[in-house]
C-alpha cells in the first residue's frame, strides 16, 4: 500500500521516510539513525515523529548492526569517561536488575584487592529493583557524589571507586527513555541493549561483565527472552571494542537473604567476611572469576577461584570495601559494628501456614513489598528509608513446617499490614518436593 | 515482557497501558478508544502517545468493532448534518479516489433525476487524485461555499446539492489524519476505514455507495487489499445503521479520456449526453444502478438499467446538472458551449514510437502529469488551473501503430516539456496481444 516519489538526483533524509520504512521491517542505515537520534536531541525531530519509529521499533527490531549503530549514537550525544591515565586494566560489571541485588558490593571489593582496576558509575532503585547507590548511602557519611576528576583520583590511589553519574554521559538516551516510559515502547531488545550499553561504554571501562538477570523478579521473564538480550548487549559491546560477556543468573527467588538497603549492606560485609549466603556466595564467585578470566588475569577458572578464596580469606577484599568507606567520607566502623547503621522501630516475623515444601517465591512481589515498607521508590522522586526491608529465610525447595518463619520484615510502621498480608502471599507451599534452583543458568559470550 | 501493577479496587486509565494493550495486539474496548480520541482532541493526550499508538494499531490492526468505535468516537468529535427534514430518501457516493475520476458529475445528476436526494458534501484533490470540487469549479461562477441552511433548501428545492463542507464534521478526523501524515502512519486499512466512514456518516445520507478504486492510480494496488478496505468500510456503514455497499472497480488505466479539471466536466457533460467513454459510461450506469437498488427505489437490476436509460435519453438527468449548475450561480450556458470554459494555450499530441499493443498505462504518473502541468496540487495550499490537463486516446489492449497519437497534453505552458516526456513513459508498448481490463471488479455488501 506504500508509494512515494522518487526525486530523481535528490537525496533528502525525511523522518517520516524512516519511519515507514523501519515501519516496513527493512533494515536502517547508519545516516538514517544518526539523522534521526542526533536529530532528536538537537529537537528537530519532534517527540511524535521518534515515538512512532520507537513504536515500529518495538515490533519489527533492530538488528545487530541498527543496534550497534543506535548504540554509537547515543554515545557521542554526550561526553564519555576517559579511564585512560589510569593504570591497569578497568573492569565493570552491570546487572540488568533484581531483587536484593547486593552483588556489586561483594564483587567490586573482591576484584579490586585482586589488582584490577574498579571504577564504577552506578544507579538508583526504582519499582521493585533496588539501586547499589541508594544501599552505600545507607552507610553513615558514604558520599556518592563525586566529580569526574575526584573520581579518576581515588581509582589511581585505591582501585576502586563506586560513585553517582559523574558527567553528562548519554543524553540521547534519557530523552529516548523518558519517552519509551510515556509510549509504550520501553519492551525492545535492540532498545534496552542499546541504552545500557551506552550507557556501559560512556563510562570507559575496557572490559565488561553483564549480569543479566531471569525469572519472577527480573525484566527478562523467561531464559529464552534473557539470551536474547544477554546476546544483543555481548555483541555490541564487542564490536564496539569492549571485551563483553554475559552471565544469566537466577531471579526466581531473591538473590541472598536481605532486601532493604542497609540490611543488603550488611549482608554484602558477611558475605566478604566468608559468611554469607551459599547461593549468593556462589554467584560472587562466579561473576569474579569471570570478570579475571576476560582481562586475562588468571590462567583459567581453578586459579581464578583460589585467588578470590585467598582474598576472602585475608581479609583483604574487606579491606578494599574499608578503604573505599573511608576515601568516600563514610564510617568504616559499620563493618564492625552493625549497630551503627540506622535501626527499624520492629521487626516481625512472617510464618508458613502450613507444612510443605518451597514451590514458589514471587519475587517481584517481594520487591514490591519491601519497596511499600519504604526500601524503594515508585517514581523517581521519593526518598527512601535505608533501615526498612525484609530478610527471606527460605529457599526454594525448602521443607517447612506450619509456624516456621518464612520471612522477617524491618519496618518503621509504613503499610505494614498490607505488607505483611502481601509477603506471606508470596509464598507458594505445595506437598511434593521441589527441586532446588541453580543460580547460574548459562553464560553468553 | 511486560508486566504491571494491578492497584486493586482501582481502575483509572492511562494512554501508555492502552498503547501496550494494542503494541500487544490486544483488542481495545469502547472506553479505551473513547479516552484516548476524546482526550487528544481536547489536547489532554499528546501527539507523542498518539502517534505511538498509531503505530501500533498500522502493526496490529483494528478489528471490525473497533473499528466502528474508532468512527463513532471521530463522527461524535464534531457536527452531524441532520437531513432529517428533507423528504424521500439521502443516498451518498464515495470514491477512494483515482485518475480522472468524475462519475460524481454524472452519477449525482442521474440519482437526483430519478427522484432520490443527493446532499453531497466533496472533497478537493491533492496529489494525483483530482477532487470535485476543483472540477466544479472550472465552470464560471459556479459556488462551492454553501451555508448548511442553503444547502439543506437547495436538497429540499432541487434534490441535488455538491458542495465543500458545510460544518465543523469531524474534527478529530482532521488533527488524526495531520498527525498520521508526518508519522508514517496512513497505510492502516482500520484507520483509512474508519476516516473515511466517519465523514461519510457525518454528512448525513441513509445509504451509501463506496466506489474503491483498485490498481496503480489507486491507493489500493491490488484487488486483495481493496477488498479489505471495501470490507471494512461496508462493516462499519451497516453497523452504524447506514445501509453500506462498495463496488471494487479498475483504476490500473484512467478513467475514460480526461484527467484535468474543465476537461473532465466536459467528459461529464458529454456522458449525460449519452456521448461518454464506453468504460466511463459502465461505470456510471453500474454505481447508479446499485444505488437505486440500495434504496430499494427499483425491483432489479433491469429496471435500474433501464430507468437510467431513460432519464439519459429524455435529457432529464442533464437538466438536473443545469439546475445545480444555476442554483450554485455558475453559468449553465457551458454545457452547451464548451468554449466558455477558460481556454488553454496550447494542446500538443503525444505520438507512439512504435507499433504494438497498449500493455500498461501507468495511471499514477498520468495523475502526476497533469498535476506538474498545473491540474492538480502537490501540497494543500497551492492553487490550480482548470484549463490545463490530458486526454488519454488509448486504452490497456489497444493496437497501435508509431505515430499514433496516445494523448493530448492541454498545456499553458508550466513544466510543459518534462510533462510531456513523463506522459511518454506512461505508456507500455508490448508485441503480444494484451487483454482489456473490466472496469468493474467486484462488489462488496
Amino acid at each position: 500500500m506504500y508509494n512515494y516519489i522518487a526525486i530523481k538526483g535528490v537525496n533528502i533524509l525525511r523522518a517520516v521516510d524512516i519511519i515507514i520504512k523501519k515501519r516496513e521491517g527493512e533494515v536502517l542505515n547508519l545516516d538514517e539513525i544518526h539523522f534521526m537520534i542526533d536529530g532528536y536531541v538537537k529537537g528537530e525531530i519532534p517527540d511524535y515523529q521518534m515515538s512512532s519509529l520507537l513504536m515500529a521499533i518495538c515490533l519489527k527490531g533492530l538488528n545487530s548492526d541498527e543496534q550497534t549503530a543506535f548504540t554509537m549514537e547515543m554515545l557521542k550525544s554526550g561526553e564519555q569517561i576517559d579511564l585512560s591515565s589510569i593504570d591497569g586494566i578497568c573492569v565493570d560489571k552491570h546487572s540488568t536488575g533484581g531483587v536484593g541485588d547486593k552483588t556489586t558490593l561483594v564483587v567490586a571489593p573482591i576484584i579490586a584487592s585482586c589488582g584490577l582496576k574498579i571504577a564504577k558509575m552506578s544507579g538508583r532503585g526504582l519499582g521493585h529493583t533496588g539501586g547499589t547507590l541508594d544501599k552505600l548511602e545507607s552507610i553513615p557519611g558514604f558520599n556518592i557524589n563525586v566529580s569526574s576528576k575526584d573520581f579518576l583520583k581515588q581509582v589511581k590511589e585505591i582501585g576502586i571507586a563506586v560513585v553517582g553519574q559523574t558527567a553528562n554521559i548519554t543524553p540521547a538516551d534519557k530523552k529516548l527513555y523518558a519517552l519509551r516510559d510515556v509510549t509504550g515502547t520501553v519492551e525492545s531488545v535492540g532498545l534496552i541493549a542499546s541504552s545500557i550499553m551506552s550507557k556501559k561504554l560512556a563510562s570507559g571501562a575496557h572490559s565488561i561483565l553483564l549480569d543479566v538477570k531471569v525469572g519472577d523478579g527480573a525484566f527478562m521473564k523467561t531464559i529464552e527472552d534473557a539470551k536474547v538480550l544477554a546476546k544483543a548487549m555481548v555483541s555490541i559491546g564487542n564490536k564496539c571494542g569492549r571485551k563483553t560477556v554475559a552471565m544469566l543468573t537466577d531471579m526466581d527467588q531473591p538473590l541472598g537473604e536481605a532486601v532493604g538497603n542497609s540490611l543488603e549492606v550488611i549482608e554484602a560485609i558477611e558475605t566478604l567476611k566468608g559468611h554469607g549466603d551459599r547461593e549468593f556466595t556462589t554467584l560472587c564467585h562466579e561473576i569474579c572469576a569471570e570478570m579475571l578470566l576476560i582481562t586475562n588475569s588468571v590462567k583459567n577458572k581453578e586459579e581464578a577461584i583460589k585467588l578470590i578464596d585467598k582474598k576472602i580469606e585475608s581479609g583483604e577484599a574487606l579491606e578494599k570495601l574499608r578503604e573505599m568507606i573511608i576515601y568516600q567520607h563514610g564510617d568504616p566502623k559499620v563493618i564492625d559494628d552493625y549497630s551503627l547503621f540506622k535501626k527499624c522501630q520492629k521487626v516481625v516475623e512472617v510464618k508458613a501456614l502450613k507444612d510443605g515444601y518451597i514451590k514458589r517465591i514471587h519475587t517481584l512481589n517481594v520487591g514490591n513489598v519491601a519497596m511499600i515498607l519504604g526500601a524503594g521508590r515508585q517514581t523517581k522522586d521519593e526518598t527512601i528509608d535505608h533501615s526498612v526491608g525484609i530478610k527471606i529465610k527460605v529457599k526454594v525447595g525448602d521443607k517447612v513446617k506450619a509456624g516456621d518463619t518464612l520471612a522477617l520484615i524491618y519496618s518503621n510502621g509504613v503499610r505494614e499490614k498490607e505488607a505483611i498480608d502481601m509477603l506471606l502471599e508470596c509464598f507458594e507451599i505445595c506437598q511434593e518436593k521441589v527441586a532446588k534452583h541453580n543460580i547460574i543458568l548459562g553464560i553468553v559470550e
